[in-house]
Order: structure tokens, then C-alpha cells, then sequence
């Protein structure tokens, strides 16, 4: 089986971290003879806006449509406001290839690396299944009286029927299929027209799933819980804004944004997926050879997964789980020394199938 | 001096606590001959409600109108739909008696009682101020479609250049007069309207205060370095959504919402400000005496500070202090044995200005 796989290896670290990966996609492809990759790459982000005005092409977008799987490094570069680089390309690539399923696996690796006291593996080992098409990221809103002392600033989140049903049904299947509990994430007592609906969605699609134990937490008490009790959570379903916050605390308690992956799914495959690591370009190390790539090849194994690949998606995750328990061989950040290529080198070295 | 003194004591627990606050305000009326407090109870909460359809009387907030101060306990209760709850009362409150500023210190009292390795008194101790009037509170939305596949939910938050730059200006005062950094969390990269606003006039107040060092974070990565690095902040502002999160998660890595106060401020003095626990009014464990009063406690001494009454308001704290040092004379939730009114009466035995 061949797998096209777009690269946008971005700004900052992003092309750093993105060698590693595709350097683990090609050894498996040296072990592996039915599974081949063949890679196009897009110089898309912000230098590319600096020089051409656009953050990607102007028919990207359709450049991107018939490629199985979309693999980002990091986008962002000082200079560039935040709310055009993400709006032209990341958040672009999001909503119209309509990947609605951000899943992002918040499990420690390591008792090491949590900076909580007396958890262990056991205690911290969950799934976020993220709204990702709208909701609080709709970019709806207005400015009115720009500069006068009336000025009042809007911003809408957009939550559908059809948007959230389908992410709380997804996540429900999840948990059902892997015989966990669904815990729902929201603020009903506060925004009381989207959260007091989608806790409504909760109820009624939760009907359908009786054999699923199903709590529901407001977004502060679930931030307490994330330090006082993560063992709490095994699957969370959540809306784009608390999912963003919630998956940031989840790497907080597991070691830091250099361990945390993303992938963004549209499910029924009428377009591609994108697989990224969580963190940012970090202009401040790039260049550096510093840049820790686990969370990159962590976005490898759950492409991995999504091509159906799943003894490598596994075997991908099994020797990160390997690596970090032996510091030196790992980057600063984690605090081994070794350069972003060296740590790409020794996982290379370690992966096989179990 | 006199005040007067507003109790709603609430459900739940809320009337437990309130007794052990008053108690404490009661000793020092005892003690300093120029003080005294006068309390009018009002039996407003969802009892009320479920009774007579109403969480407060009709005209409560005329009636409220010329205390010195509110103390509040707790609302909320099984079969009360949050969102009437608390939009009939605190919410309420808050918004008419336009308490803009939320005061909510996060400060590690004692070692043990942090779930972060390796963090110590020093390391965790700041005050949030959240914006406490409108934003994502503001109650705006509507529900399109109702139960139609084509149902829209819409929700919006309302940010004022007055309500923005009020409680900017405000944390700025807050930040110069106490000599640390401000740190303001937003989101600007995703909320392209609100946060973006937020964030310049961030900027343009910052300008009249060349003295204050100033950081901005995203939520996300703020919410991240609660947990890693809380000693990077000092003096917060955010706002009324972000605040809320920010400050369960710092109740988290200070011990839990047992020990989180909070001041419902109106600089200004045209209305009263309340005072309140973080926590809400479990229900579960109403009634057995075995609520943690401390957080309530601590209220008063925000209450105390508020009507210039420093002094008091520091030995307030600092008997806080002193007592979770001895885990014996504490609530089970933080691993003593003591009954609600038993850390009361210890309390007071142990109060004193020095
Ligand atoms: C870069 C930013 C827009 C993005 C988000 O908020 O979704 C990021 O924080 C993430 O979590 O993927
Ligand atoms: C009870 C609820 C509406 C309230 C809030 O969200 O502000 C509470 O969580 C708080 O932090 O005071």
C-alpha cells in the first residue's frame, strides 16, 4: 500500500521536527515491503507570507485535497500576528477539510516526567476528543464603534446540531469500543445557550449508549481534577476552546508540549487528515538542533493508526515509551542532550515490531 | 466604625461556612473596641426557590443596596437547573451591582498541601483579577432551529472598551502599586475578536505604565504553566471565563477549592461588594459538619482589607496560615478531623493582631 503524504513543515522547529518524523516513516517503509510512502512538500507558513503575502497558494487548499494524510510541523513567526498565520493555514486546513475530530492522547509515559506528586502511568492516561470545526472557534463576531467609548467587541461561538452530535457521537463510540467511561467538559452554568445545549446533546446522545458510564464536568472543576485527580478521565469529549485549554493542561501534567500530539480527522475520509504536534514553531530554539521531536513522531504513529497501519502505530508509540526512560538520550527539554537528529537516529534504531 | 453586613448564606454547605465567618468577625468585634459589624440574613438561595419560584425576592437587589458588604456562602442545588440558580443570584449580583473586579489571590499556604513536586510557598503565589462584568458572561446568544437538523446554537461574549480598559487599568494600579509584573492571559490567536481587542488594549494601557513588566500568554500555554511553572506569575488579569478556569486550577495546585476566596469588587463603592468561597455548595456532604470552612474565613479577611481594615484582614491571613500547619485542627478534606465548627472556635482562640 502507498500513502501520500503532504508535508508542511511550517516555521521554526516545525521543518526540524518534521525530518525526524518522515525519517521514522522511512525506515518503516525499509522494514516493511507492502507499506511504501511518497512525500510532497509545501513551503507554506510565514516566511512564505513575508515574502509572497500569502501564509499558502491560493488554490492550497485544493493542491492539498487528494493527499491521504497532511503532516504539519508549527506555524507562527514574531511579526506575523497569531490571528493571520492560524487563520490562513492551520485553522484553514481545519475547518474546510472539515476535520472534525481532534484527537489528542494525554498519557504519561514515564512517572518521571509528571511534575504532579505520587501519580503514576496508571493515574494519567486518557483521551480528549476535541470539537474542531467550530464552536468558540467560529471566528464569528464584530467591531462596533472602533475606537469610540462605546466600542463593544463580539465574538460568537457557532455550535450546530449536526456539530456537536457528531462529536459526542464519535467520542461515545470511542468510549464504547474500548470499554471506558465518557466524561463531557462544559460551562452550562455560565454560557447558557451553548453549553446548557450541548449538555442537552450529551443527554440525548447519551441515551443511545446506556453501557456507557457517562460524567459531565464544568471546565473549572475538570481543570482541578486534571491536578488533583487525572485518573478521573479515560475518554473526554469537549468544545474547540476547552479542548485547546484542557489538551495544554494534559501536557502540563505529562511532561510538557514536547511529548503532546495532535491528530485532526475528518472521519469519513472525504478529505485528508492532518497529523501535528501540539506545540508552537519556537522561534526562540530554532535553528538549534535542539528541538525535541517525540511529539512530531508521535503525530507518525497516529497517522499510523488512521492508515490502518496499527501494529506500527503502535510499535511507534512502544519505542517512544522506550526512549524516554533514558534521559540521555533525549533532548534538553526533557533534560537529556542529545540534538533533535540524534534523537530521530536512536529511535530508528530501537523501532520494530512486537 | 459600624458595618453592615449582608449574609446569604446560600445551600449546602454555604450557611455552614457563613457561621464560622461571622464567628471569626464576631471575635473581632470582641477585640477592637472601634469595630463593629451588623449582619441582616436573607434566606435567598434554591430552597427559596423551590418553595416560592423565586432565588431572591423581587426587589432583593434594592433591598441588598445599601449594605457596606455581601457575604455569600454557597448556591446551587440538585434540581435547579445551574443556569437559573445562579443567573437569579450571584450572577445577578454581580452584574447589577457592577463588581467588575473578582479578586482571587492563589497562594500556596503550606508545602504539603500542593500536588506539584517540588513547588514551595515562594513558588506559588499570586493574585488573579478576572473581569467580572460581561465578556463570555454577558448572557448573549440565541437558539435557532430549535430541533431541527438544522439547529444553531450561538453565544456570544460582549467586550466593552470600558469594561476592557477598567479592569486592565485596574490590575496595572494592582501590579505598580505592589511592584511586580502584570500577566495578561488571552486568546487572541483563535478569538479573532474579543481576544484580539483584549490584547491591544493590553498594549495601549500598557503604555501609560512603562513601569510595570508586562506578559501576555495564551490561555492554553498559561494553563500549561500553571502547573510547570507557576512562579512565573505575579499579578493576572483575564477575563470573567479565562479567570474562572485559571483560578479552579490554581485552587488546584493550592490545595483544593477548600482554601479559595474570591471578592466581588465595585471599586467604586456606588454598590456594595460581595464576598464569597470559591467553592460551590456540595450538597453530598451538607449537613455532616464536616465542610472546610477556611475558604470562607479567608473571605473575610478580603472583606476586612476592603473596608480599610488592613490590619485585621493580615491577621485574618496569617492565622489561615498558622493553622494549616497542624493537620489535626483541619476538615477531612485537607487530612484532619476537625468538624466545621471546631476549626472555627480554634481559630478564634488563635487570633490576633501582632
Ligand atoms: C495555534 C492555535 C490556534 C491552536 C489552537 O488553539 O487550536 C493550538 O493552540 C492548538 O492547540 O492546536
Ligand atoms: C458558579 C459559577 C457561575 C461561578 C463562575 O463561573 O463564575 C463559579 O465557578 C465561580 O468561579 O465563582
Amino acid at each position: 500500500k502507498n500513502f501520500d503524504i503532504a508535508l508542511i513543515p511550517g516555521d521554526g522547529i516545525g521543518p526540524e521536527v518534521v525530518t525526524e518524523g518522515v525519517k521514522v516513516l522511512k525506515a518503516i517503509e525499509k522494514m516493511d515491503t507492502k507499506l511504501s510512502f511518497s512525500f510532497t512538500e509545501f513551503p507554506w507558513g510565514c516566511e512564505h507570507y513575508l515574502k509572497t503575502g500569502k501564509m499558502m497558494d491560493d488554490d492550497g487548499i485544493n493542491k492539498l485535497r487528494h493527499f491521504d494524510a497532511i503532516y504539519l510541523g508549527a506555524v507562527g513567526y514574531p511579526g506575523v500576528p497569531d490571528h493571520i498565520s492560524l487563520w490562513e493555514l492551520l485553522l484553514r486546513i481545519r475547518k474546510e477539510f472539515d476535520q472534525y475530530v481532534n484527537l489528542r492522547p494525554v498519557t504519561l509515559l514515564n512517572q518521571s516526567l509528571t511534575p504532579l506528586k505520587s501519580k503514576t502511568e496508571e493515574d494519567i492516561d486518557f483521551l480528549v476528543i476535541r470539537e474542531n470545526s467550530e464552536g468558540e472557534y467560529a471566528g464569528a463576531g464584530d467591531r462596533l464603534f472602533k475606537g469610540q467609548p462605546e466600542e463593544v467587541v463580539l465574538q460568537t461561538g457557532v455550535f450546530s446540531r449536526k456539530g456537536t452530535e457528531r462529536i459526542i457521537r464519535y467520542a461515545y463510540e470511542e468510549a464504547r469500543k474500548s470499554n471506558r467511561t465518557l466524561t463531557s467538559i462544559s460551562k452550562g452554568n455560565a454560557l447558557n445557550y451553548s453549553m446548557v445545549f450541548w449538555d442537552e446533546v450529551i443527554e440525548e446522545v447519551g441515551k443511545e449508549y446506556p453501557d456507557v458510564e457517562t460524567y459531565s464536568y464544568l471546565v473549572d472543576a475538570a481543570s482541578l481534577y486534571l491536578v488533583s485527580d487525572p485518573e478521573r478521565f479515560e475518554v473526554v469529549v469537549t468544545s474547540n476552546l476547552f479542548g485547546d485549554i484542557i489538551t495544554d493542561l494534559g501536557a502540563g501534567i505529562t511532561g510538557g508540549l514536547g511529548l503532546a500530539t495532535g491528530a485532526n480527522v475528518n472521519p469519513e475520509k472525504q478529505y485528508p487528515s492532518m497529523f501535528e504536534p501540539v506545540h508552537g514553531s519556537a522561534p526562540d530554539i530554532a535553528g538549534k538542533g535542539i528541538a525535541n521531536p517525540i511529539a512530531a513522531i508521535w503525530s507518525v504513529s497516529q497517522m499510523l493508526d488512521f492508515f490502518g497501519e496499527e501494529r506500527w502505530g503502535k510499535a511507534v508509540l512502544t519505542t517512544i515509551q522506550d526512549m524516554v526512560k533514558e534521559t540521555e538520550m533525549l533532548t534538553p527539554d526533557l533534560g537529556g542532550n542529545a540534538a533533535t537528529g540524534d534523537v530521530g537516529d536512536s529511535f530508528i534504531e530501537k523501532l520494530k515490531i512486537t
